[in-house]
């Protein structure tokens, strides 16, 4: 047994040496290596490189610890024998995702954007420069792009992650996750962020998504969207009557903390957004966020309190997720007295689009995902040419007296629906013709934990 | 019910729009637009700027953490059937905190101050311009201060929550919350920071808080005092005799892993209190702060080691956070061996005070917030009088032979007990003769997650 | 008892004042005291060191995040019965390790480096000056750089509580680890990274250890064998045949999030081992570090999916710790593509490596440190060697066709198993000899948490 290990070792680390030095050869031409070395700057546009460079990489962690929220929040939804297979999900579609991102999702993203070094081979519809980092694109600047925009491509699988757990199969997921992140996400996103179409519309400004309202929570929300359907609801979630019944998370504090570490991780989402310290926007822009959470959160208290006389925790933590994802798109454009008014919106639309996806479509999202993510990233898409006001970028909404950056906005959204719908179906069709969507209904019944990954989160 | 919801949105949005467009006029005239794009920065006080207001950002961000803190250490502390009750209003304090910050208690506390553009207006006991981050207040600089003092204001809040847990009223808590971030806190506040008349004391250097050991940790922990002391002790805190008894947390890790989500935040909360970067004392504040906690810890885990021989670790946790505490208003002044004595002494006024509450004034602090803050908070003021060397903004405590300094800290104590004990007074008298304090004693027993939110935090 | 408490109180200042007013005439001499008050600078150079500063003040904060990470991770692979134990070890190492790191330890490492002022007296074995961070070492550059490397060993401290963990005495722990972070770790970290023999072989670059896979991780790593030997296993954990019991941990959930803050605080652990954001290397770094932790994540879930049918969540964080721990010390020096097959050779050793101590040493690590930081580390050092393509630091692995470098780390790897096992293995021996590595067998069976802390975490 030890034996064997040593040899696979050995054998996988000859292997990937020889296959990779083809890439070697390839980085022995990149002619930025002397750029790499900076120790010595003394000029001030090197100093205010390393500044924004700095900041693109301290937001990047804040993203990644994302990543930690969600899965609290995700286990505290669950019941406890799904614990462990919602963790296992989550974790895993995170490093699936950045090495497919690093393998080709970025290149199809950001290839032809020139936003750094090696970007430059591109179209209006698909990029195809920077594949692996290597190159040209083995550089200082598009690894901190990389780290940035790779911690939002694989948020939107986690994203989807929530809406279909306690009854996906942990392997659909995983592929599901790979198309997503490296197809799917890259493709929509290259249209808004990469230089293609969406981003030269010819009205207003073109489509703006300041954040990823529309690309991160838009397309991650419609994605759970149809895999929520297709999978179809938990057993014992409807009646026979399709009224809904009400399966309780097993730890509601796991919902709360992972809420607090979400808006965390979220004032590195929007403010890092700029990719610049230098644009001193990004005060404006965490400001926002956080008035928009924290109206959203205090929407959804009041009003569920107003109808159970309860102060109800889990609606009001939705709330402030809710109106974190309405302010995505717009944090940058739009002053703070409209923050406000989108995070009231947010709570109410939320509440509109639970209750929808709960008691009319019949749409099982144990998470609320569909509502938080994609309901409130299409809204999000829109409060930009409803609310900006001009003074940043130039890009002017209805409150300013102009339509034009509206109708760009509702462009972006209806190509965002068909194109997250479209292209989401057809990858769950193709995993439920194959290998299924769906754990068979006994192992459902005993929890997913025991079956797909051997054991139990708790001992007691 | 859909209809009604979207109806409710819609209603919202318009009512809200006209109501803001007043705003928006207003901001139309705001002359720092043009400022607020600064992509293009080529001169160093423009990257200045920028490095400041990214590390007030940063910093903000992780005192905004410390509500993750607050609430694993809360939970924590409290049973089973109260954690949700908890959370909830620990959550629920930082939303309205926030909001009313944002309206006016930021205008009254920095108005006159001229920190930062749009706080102009303000005299010695009040300010009077800032309202609404609006007009010209609506500039990067000004939403930055704003967003890192919120994070202060809406902590104070979350001291309290601590003291009276496990038997207040939701709604009143909400109720003192607002009152305390909108006038309490700014008031005080401003007298400290805002140009007021403690900080123009012709002794020494005026009063001196560096980052909120008085403001915030002090009136936190006082008005905790008093509402613990109004609301009463938890029924079967106290036996008949008089002698209390011990209501053990349901989970101590929560309290582990709550203080140091609260040390990772307090690095934020007194490096950042510089507001600038380029202020170098920063790593002397950094390093305070952590010598001071861990020499708190360390002092709590032996003597009560050397009284119990058990190694206490609730003991350990609350020495490090009052050692956080009691070097907060000093963190910038002092040296690194007087971080050192200040966590010991911490430690020792943390059980002197702890003993005084709970077996003397016999009030129930569930989770020690008035010896962890109030006390040290006040020992804070006085530490920057005896222990600054001089070696920063001049200030010259009693170890350069000075005793000027610590007459002015003096005179702030005086100040800030008689504030926060006889305003905190008034708020909570008005409370409970109106919509009262405490829950009836049948849902204190059944407890109030249940009552007042209407579900556990665990199923099981 | 409240009177003795004051007594106390007063006893310790003025002794403590008196104590260390021998320090304050030392620092009135102390000729950096204008220099610490920045707050006007002018030029590039003045906002180069505060851009520097403010980096690594971030990166150490984020660092220190990683204590989170160590408390969830081991509390979670723990049974409930000793989840206490674990805690207040890994809490009370950290606090004490700073100590004694502040007093001696520090100057012992970096005394001779000149890395900043006062640092000056060293030679190629060990330092001596910083002592107290006073003198002349009482200045803003001095506590940055001591505060980021105060993480590092603190850190080392922890990784072999994981080890030793549910049977060792408690006292015991903090006596080592202060003898580990006040010499050994000091005197190997100061010849590799305070000027010392290693740093300057006279093979490829000298040894090079980046951030830490062998001066934090081996050692820490190859100091918990010796411990985890010289304690036995736990009872129970080896049948009479000599094969291997799985002891559960009981909340697997907390491995995930545990790994989670890991990662996190990870990034600032290897980025911000550049001390300044001038060095623009520090994302390369931050996304070699991040692709090797998703690839050991992805190794491990696969293989060990493909023998056991199961999707196990704990071999995939084991996997990405793993990857970190190796790709530590090489992260600035190699392309991305090799820290990809630093994350799969990180996986198979871990596997390798648990194995071999798991069935054949019979060495008992609840935790697995051993095989994450102790084998993956020594692997660390010598990746170095091999995938150094020579853009950073001029330093050239076997792939560039140079094998000095790999000679250097192959002496730095020897060098460090003989230091690591034979210090670790007096220093247990002593603590055995003195007051016993072990508590009694009934307590064990009871459970540590009760009898070395006096309560339980978990009331039910």
């Amino acid at each position: 047994m030890k034996k064997k290990h040593i040899v696979w070792t050995v054998f996988t680390v000859i292997i990937a040496s020889i296959l990779f030095a083809v890439f070697k050869t390839t980085e022995a031409n990149d002619t930025n290596g002397s750029f790499t070395i900076y120790s010595e700057i003394r000029d001030i546009e090197g100093l205010k490189t390393a500044v924004n460079l700095a900041w693109t990489l301290l937001c990047g962690f804040l993203v990644f610890n994302m990543q930690a929220g969600f899965a609290f929040l995700g286990a505290g939804f669950l019941q406890r024998k799904n614990t462990l297979n919602y963790l296992t999900m989550s974790f895993m579609d995170f490093c699936v995702g950045a090495l497919i991102f690093w393998a080709f999702g970025f290149a199809l993203m950001y290839g032809g954007s020139s936003l750094t070094p090696g970007l430059d081979k591109g179209n209006s519809f698909i990029g195809f420069s920077g594949f692996f980092l290597a190159g040209n694109a083995y550089h200082v600047s598009t690894s901190s792009v990389w780290l940035f925009h790779m911690m939002f491509v694989v948020a939107t699988c986690t994203i989807v992650a929530g809406a279909v757990a306690e009854r996906f199969k942990f392997h659909a997921h995983i592929i599901y996750s790979m198309i997503l992140c490296g197809i799917l996400y890259p493709v929509f996103g290259h249209w808004v962020w990469g230089g293609g179409w969406l981003a030269n519309l010819p009205f207003g400004s073109g489509m703006k998504d300041f954040a990823g309202g529309g690309v991160v929570h838009g397309v991650g929300g419609l994605i759970a969207l149809v895999g929520a359907w297709m999978v179809g609801p938990r057993f014992g979630k409807y009646n026979p009557d399709g009224t809904p019944n009400i399966i309780q998370g097993h730890n509601i504090s796991y919902i709360v903390l992972g809420t607090l570490f979400l808006l965390f991780g979220w004032f590195g989402f929007n403010a890092g957004s700029t990719l610049k310290a230098t644009d001193l926007r990004v005060s404006i822009i965490a400001t926002n966020m956080f008035l928009s959470a924290t109206t959203g959160a205090v929407t959804l208290l009041y009003t569920s309190y107003y109808k159970t006389g309860k102060s109800d925790i889990i609606m009001t933590c939705n709330g402030a997720l809710a109106g974190c994802v309405a302010i995505t798109a717009s944090a940058a454009y739009v002053p703070h007295w409209a923050a406000v008014v989108i995070g009231i919106s947010a709570g109410f639309l939320f509440k509109t689009s639970l209750h929808l996806m709960e008691n009319r479509l019949r749409i099982d999202d144990p998470i609320g995902a569909i509502s938080v993510h994609g309901a409130n990233g299409l809204w999000s898409l829109l409060t930009v040419g409803i609310f900006a006001d001009g003074s940043y970028s130039g890009v002017k909404g209805l409150i300013t007296g102009s339509g034009w950056q509206l109708l760009a906005q509702f462009i972006g959204c209806i190509t965002l629906v068909v194109w997250a719908l479209g292209t989401g179906y057809l990858v769950f069709l193709l995993l439920k013709k194959t290998i299924g969507l769906r754990v068979p209904i006994k192992e459902e019944d005993i929890g997913l934990d025991i079956y797909e990954h051997g054991l139990s989160c708790y001992t007691d």
